[in-house]
């Protein structure tokens, strides 16, 4: 075997085993066809192994997955644990811990897929959300109470070297947040949302900024990721978030690869997975350097878990992405093409439950993978 | 005459003095037949003024608008301005200086009126966004710069009082934002989003967060606002602003009172104003204890201002808020039902222009108050 690659997979919690198994084995299916090899390392992380053991994801887990190439995550996340313990333990913790600062979210409307803001006539939507993963309020420094507070950063999560102090006091109970930006980091993730853009034959970079509210934070990603762009060739053009979320309602073909900061970026990526046809279809990916982890965007759906009912495509999606990070462009491009074919050709009662249908789980993860 | 209300008006920047000019009419018929009394104060400020003096809002205007109970704005803004600086100097000043902390943004399906994502029959869209307007991230505290930054806060403009010191240090040029909460803060604009809520009938308030990212700012947030919506008997829930932006879009009839802090708040009625109908009848009000600001939400719009082209629904609207706020109740509700009445009963010709109509600004004003 000539190529062969480590993938670990964490499948979660509610219905993420069943749609990382579709995923899998759509993967499985486009690699014995194209050649190359895989093995898996399963991990048991999220919320059942945290309610069983205590354990979220220990340090030893972070080394071990060095030697890994990619990460298949399903989802995490049970209403019996605590908002936020999950998210941070393991989704942001693995985004920083990795360096992963990419985030891609590709907002794409697939034939078939019913879209609550019907294009025009030959109008296609088709936009890549490029979110920096690593900074913006996403750090985690802010503290919560009437008196002083001083924070130091942690070590090795946050692409930033040096320090910051915060002290804060009112008479009153107060809390804070910070949200910090580091032209190296603005730099690298405008570089690679420029790549991208000339890699769709795009020109044009959009930043999604606030800075008429925020001017500190946001004028300064404004000038360091105007320079990156322009440096490139590209034409730079900023929009107000809000104006933003605005314009891809109304407008959704008019737009094309969106850089946004972090947290933006969260937040305009979840309207466009609603804008182009729902959960069932929105793929993710973070990329970084070293491991990357991709990850249907919607959650453990505990409702219809175990039914064989859950809709597997923003896994095999996710996959697809995966594959395209690992430099398997082909194989990518396949899947891709795969999911394109079935949904293009399915009978009404094959397509899945949540799209109509009454295609199962395991009958979509198959139908797509006899297309390959 | 019993009752008379002193207002400011600040028509601003491009298509701002006609639909101000067709809103000042509208008020002016209901006052009559109601058989209230109405002053005016008219100010020049905006980028027009800006560009030819050199002026942004000088603080004696702060000092002579405190005899106005209303404020009612058009438009500011022109592509000839830096962005921030008007907004920063006009807007953001008022609603600071006079702790306007209520901002409100009702979003609601009005007959005809297009929608981009259409109701399924039977359903209504009748929201009420209720926004935080003095904290969160809009303080104006941050730094930019690779050397240490102090910056004590600026007096009058925040509802904070005591002290905040932030000292930033990095190897690389980089920026930082913080938002703030206060206790006092976060409970009033609570009690009020209650209140509001009670007024529509309504026993459920919706908190945008994002504690599982933002622990510190928006875990104190909700510890807050559920403690003072449940003391008054409401049901408190929360769900996540980027979970919210995917639902608004899916199911935007089973939302009703959203309390939002301040950045969430203008990425969220932004959203709705595109949900609703656009900007063309999204109003806005901001209302503290003493002076209100009334304002559509939409933009100046410089490339059809001085055509007699805009629709003037959005600032009708903004009329009726400001009625609303000055006690007159009935005639808000007249104003609100006088341009209900006119989109239904209008010949397709008579609509505004960006409703596909032929009817003008003027025209369009003549209309509304004709149904008082
Ligand atoms: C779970 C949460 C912390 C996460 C985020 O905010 O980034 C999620 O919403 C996402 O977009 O992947
Ligand atoms: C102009 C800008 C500063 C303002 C804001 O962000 O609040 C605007 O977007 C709004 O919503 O009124």
């Amino acid at each position: 075997m000539s190529r062969s690659y480590r993938i670990a997979q964490m499948a979660g919690d509610g219905i993420g085993p069943e749609v990382v198994a579709e995923a899998r084995k759509v993967v499985e299916a486009v690699a014995s066809a194209k050649g190359f090899g895989l093995s898996w390392v399963d991990y048991p992380f999220g919320a059942e192994h945290y309610l069983k053991t205590g354990e979220i994801l220990p340090e030893s887990v972070l080394d071990e997955l060095q030697s890994c190439q990619a990460l298949l995550l399903g989802a995490i996340g049970d209403p019996r644990v605590k908002a936020g313990i999950l998210e941070r333990g393991i989704l942001l913790k693995l985004r920083f811990f990795f360096d992963m600062f990419v985030n891609l979210r590709p907002a794409k409307a697939f034939p078939r897929v019913p879209l609550p803001v019907p294009l025009p006539e030959g109008r296609e939507m088709d936009l890549l959300v490029v979110r920096e993963n690593t900074e913006d309020f996403y750090v985690g420094l802010g503290g919560d109470g009437g008196s002083p507070v001083d924070l130091g950063l942690e070590r090795g999560l946050y692409t930033m070297e040096g320090e910051m102090r915060v002290r804060f006091s009112t008479p009153q109970r107060s809390a804070f947040q910070v949200g910090l930006a580091t032209e190296g980091a603005v730099r690298r993730i405008t570089a690679d949302a420029c790549e991208r853009a000339l890699g769709r034959g795009e020109k044009r970079l959009t930043l999604a900024t606030k800075a008429n509210a925020m001017p500190q934070l946001y004028g300064f990603w404004e000038e360091m990721a105007r320079d990156e762009t322009e440096k490139r060739g590209l034409t730079f053009e900023t929009i107000n978030v809000d104006a933003l979320c605005y314009h891809l309602v109304r407008t959704p073909w008019k737009w094309n690869v969106v850089l946004c900061p972090n947290m933006f970026g969260d937040i305009v990526s979840d309207l466009l997975a609603a804008l182009s046809g729902g959960l069932g279809v929105a793929a993710g990916a973070n990329i970084g350097a070293g491991l990357g982890m991709f990850e249907p965007v919607h959650g453990s759906a505990p409702d219809i878990a175990r039914q064989n009912r859950a809709n597997p495509l923003a896994a095999i999606l996710s996959a697809a992405l995966m594959l395209d990070c690992l430099g398997e462009k082909e194989a990518a491009r396949s899947v891709e093409a795969a999911v394109g074919a079935f949904l293009a050709g399915a009978r009404p009662d094959e397509l899945p439950e949540e799209m109509g249908g009454r295609g199962t789980t395991s009958a979509v993860g198959d139908a797509v993978a006899s297309h390959l």
